[in-house]
């Protein structure tokens, strides 16, 4: 395998960047497979979308993002995520559970129902084969964005169903702090639920609102060679997508931003003990 | 009781107010309790401060802080703040552990150092009497303030040393997401572990540098009333500080600082089962 073979775009990365020419940007870099997001996709058009992906030589990785079940219509829209990515031949749908609804202060109340959600979701997920991936956001996202904060917690959701019908989206900015996150690795390989994996790096001081305060692979403190490592000893041989929401990145040329990407994959793949 | 027999005015919530004004303004409002800062001790002068407390009639609650493990002279710093706080008759000295050290990526090499420089300082506190409170900070603090970001792993340092050498410091702005807060704080409380209770709320959108967000009791959406319930239950009965780092409160008087803290304790108070 060459390095290429497992390097995912985000087009979250490159967010203003349009859809037909980010997908052939992708492809004449080498890539092979792009993680898509669901208001891109809308605006360009679900067959459209799925066509250029296809005349690009490209797959889909995941489709970002189902969840926020905090919301009043979270069961048809998930529902249509769903749908969405059988369309567009994606594997995984990236589930970001949502935060507190407005004015609760319920956390336990808020997680209970992400686990009802989930089971609401997984028997068409699963006739769709179509694999949900709940990620845990960094706890600072907890009240506005995501009460599910760890890996564990996210586990321990997802084993109540098949594998196939629900794993994990583990993103490296997210989990990196955590002293148990190379454990909570091991158990997620073992039971089969690593259904993507993300690369993004950690810089302070964080902006304002700090949703947009990652950093390409390399130019942060987190030890991504290990924790790819990690990723692959536990039995995860699928696309690393490089997703970065940085408000410098998204000023830049889609594809200056682009090979940021792949160069940061790059460096973080060359400390692997068998590079990528 | 009353509910002003618990209350502590952690100064920093009133970063400017100037030491003896502090003092007499906590006298007058009530209060048995301040958390005192190293800084402000050594501007005003330790002796004099010790004077000025015990003048209002006043007893520290703790001083903060000592940890920052990741510099050169964490040694004797913190041996000299562990003297510190025999001066100032403070039962607890805070730990807040630093974040990485310059350039490093290797978290589990820092953390090791923390368990060691506790190891290293606990002979000197258990003599002089002070209890040393290690703090986990919020997991957004992990590169640049603090390694140790769960009650849990501050349990698991903590607990290879006495009780009356090392504890933790408990603040609800940093540990309030964590899905196992409660079932920590019960093992804290059975451990004879809970050093010092601080309440802070969470608010979004966080500043620019984060460390400046947080909210008067009351203000944001952490369950203060249960976590402080559940800390009682577990059988802590000392000081509950309010601890407010915020731009917005620092640019006022003192006493209205003061005030918006007691009324913020207040509020939390009477959401216990018995009001404390």
């Amino acid at each position: 395998m060459t390095t290429m073979d497992r390097f995912s775009f985000n087009q979250a990365t490159a967010r203003d960047w349009r859809m037909p020419e980010m997908l052939a940007g992708c492809a004449a870099a080498g890539a092979r497979w792009v993680g898509l997001w669901r208001e891109q996709v809308a605006e360009y058009g679900l067959a459209r979308t799925a066509e250029a992906v296809q005349a690009n030589g490209l797959a889909v990785s995941t489709l970002c993002r189902g969840g926020f079940f905090n919301t009043d219509d979270w069961y048809p829209s998930n529902r249509r995520a769903i749908d969405e990515a059988v369309a567009l031949g994606a594997p995984v749908l990236v589930l970001v559970s949502g935060g507190l609804a407005g004015g609760s202060r319920d956390l336990s109340a808020a997680r209970d129902h992400v686990t009802r959600a989930v089971e609401a979701l997984a028997p068409h997920a699963e006739a769709a084969g179509v694999q949900l991936a709940i990620e845990a956001l960094h706890p600072m996202f907890a009240s506005d964005r995501c009460v599910i904060c760890t890996l564990a917690q996210a586990l321990d959701i997802a084993e109540r169903f098949e594998p196939r019908a629900v794993g994990v989206a583990l993103d490296t900015y997210h989990v990196w702090w955590d002293d148990t996150v190379y454990r909570q690795i091991d158990r997620a390989g073992a039971g089969q639920r690593i259904a993507t994996f993300q690369l993004a790096d950690w810089v302070t001081p964080l902006p304002a609102g700090v949703l947009t305060g990652r950093a390409m692979p390399g130019a942060g403190c987190v030890e991504l060679g290990r924790l790819w490592a990690a990723v692959d000893a536990a039995g995860y041989r699928g696309p690393v997508e490089v997703e970065i929401f940085n408000d410098e990145i998204w000023s830049w040329p889609g594809d200056r931003a682009l090979s940021a990407a792949v160069d940061g994959y790059r460096a973080v793949s060359a400390q692997l003990p068998t590079p990528a």
